[in-house]
């Protein structure tokens, strides 16, 4: 018998999450049923939206369940098949879980090809992560040449691509992350044209105005709060504010107050929210565009792999304070040789 | 020689606007240079936006200038014309003074017909307030039938038209108002679906959740603040704000802070601000739907007409506070009869 090791949601965080809101299970390894495959997982995602499905409340995802294995997306190896869909030897992604080994329906995963570099990549820069800069950008911010557009949260998953799409179209780019070590990087490897650490920002207000002589025709909005109240003092008319996420709110009990949305009005600034969920239709091209960037060196991709399951809960954690220094990849087992 | 009185722009507010801001001048009544024209001011708007224009900052219209008089959309008759294109008799609108008399280049007013009700309706329903509505939903919030669409300042110039086009077109319609009177105004007279006083509900949340059972599709955004706040916790999918004004907090040293604005990602919201002026090829579009819609009764429109161009500090003062029901004129003299 296989041991599995698991990682339950054992309770509801209202502020910050800590290790109490987990549990480590060791259980057998399961076996699949008739249409099931399981699946020995290698890479597991850790992402900022998993905070919203902790919360007790309507989300754009289900939220987790107490006393249940946490859910992410993941990348493994089918070990065993009970579906002619699959084989044992087939590379999958899905939405699997915080384990050493899932069970999914065959239909619920899709076959992947191992020779794109790491196997991690299908949960970054070819996969969710990277999705979600390329379509917001695409379907919202809209940058045209010339145009300033700013990144915050620029060295994490989403960030990263984005800022790099930006700069692949001719705009200005400026990215803020919470180190200066990671605003070396967001410069001198990535390519942004200006950077700031925003925790040793004395103004948000004037870290921007350097960053940002000419204003912001596009915020690609990772952050919320004090970052997105100063951005609108800054915005040009006809500004677009790509809202995907606002981790700087997500552990707060009562979230920071935005006082500048009136700046809105007279600039005529466009602010939408977004879930890539909702434009699957785009994922071929989305697919067939980034891998000819990533094959032609065009887009860099930085990720932050913390090993083995067991270490998953303080990952997350400490994900959600900025702590990881690229994309947040736990890595549960060794890939294929 | 006929005197002109005028109100001038004394000092800046910093919170709210009292009457220390104004200064009351009697000076001779101009004559018209080459070009321009002498107009008998009839009836002059008053706009929450002019609030923003005594600000000593960058807005979307230049600022007020301090010892000057203040302008404002009026109409009124030419009675000396330097300029061929304009005789004495005609009647025009245009931004012209606080004041009984303005001269004003020949082409920068615009010349109108007499005959529709009152010359009083091209500073309102068949003006800017209105088309600003017209140009909201129509670029913006985008109503489609059955839909919730819900109206802030639902009384005032622009919020009246907004719900009852939102009603024309099929749409659960809901508005707030700042007095059970018109509250009551806005059902029985405009025909909403649902209203409420704002001042006197216990919680917002509960009143949208009674006025909007099934949540807001659309939000045409007058007020701001914690009105928006409430909005943001009652939205629909793929929701529309119409980031029209956001009086509430226009007389605030320091706005509110909007706490729920991470609600428009998982909800696709998108949130969007505009300028009427921005659109004024649309204007002939505008004037003959709501002319046509004018004449055959299907839009109504309350005016809070006060007398006199020495009480219009108060009235703007008043507006400011919502005191007024209905449009804000100043009537300044008598119309042709």
């Amino acid at each position: 018998m296989t041991e599995n090791t698991q990682i339950l949601f054992k309770s509801r965080p209202t502020g910050w999450v800590d290790a109490s809101h987990f549990e480590i299970a060791r259980v057998p390894m399961a076996e699949p049923a008739a249409g099931e495959v399981l699946v020995r997982n290698i890479f597991m995602s850790l992402d900022p939206y998993m905070r919203g499905r902790m919360r007790d409340q309507k989300s754009y995802t289900p939220g987790f369940e107490l006393g249940q294995v946490l859910q992410a997306g993941a990348v493994g190896e089918v070990i065993a098949s009970n579906d002619p869909s699959l084989a044992a030897g087939d590379l999958v992604e899905g939405r699997l879980g915080w384990e050493n080994f899932s069970v999914a329906r065959a239909d619920a995963v899709n076959k992947v090809d191992g020779n794109v570099g790491s196997l991690s990549h299908y949960l970054g820069v070819l996969g969710m992560p990277s999705m979600t800069a390329w379509v917001g950008l695409r379907n919202i911010g809209q940058p045209k040449e010339g145009e300033t557009v700013y990144v915050s949260a620029a060295s994490g998953a989403v960030g990263q691509v984005a800022g790099q799409i930006a700069k692949m179209q001719g705009c200005h780019v400026a990215g803020s992350a919470g180190s200066f070590e990671k605003a070396a990087y967001i410069m001198d490897e990535l390519g942004f044209d200006a950077a700031f650490n925003y925790k040793e920002a004395k103004s948000l207000g004037d870290a921007l105005g350097q960053a940002c002589p000419k204003g912001i025709d596009v915020y690609f909005e990772n952050v919320g709060g004090a970052m997105l109240d100063a951005v609108l003092l800054k915005v040009n008319p006809y500004a677009r504010i790509v809202a995907c996420g606002m981790i700087s709110q997500y552990n707060l009990a009562q979230p920071e107050g935005v006082k500048n949305l009136a700046t809105m009005v007279g600039n005529k600034v466009r602010m939408q929210g977004f879930i890539v969920s909702d434009h699957m239709d785009l994922k071929p091209e989305f697919m067939a565009e980034m891998s000819g960037w990533l094959a032609a060196g065009k887009i860099k991709y930085r990720e932050d792999i913390t090993q083995g399951i067991e270490n998953a809960p303080a990952a997350f954690i400490g994900m959600l304070k900025g702590e990881n220094f690229g994309k947040q990849i736990i890595q549960i087992s060794d890939p294929p040789a």
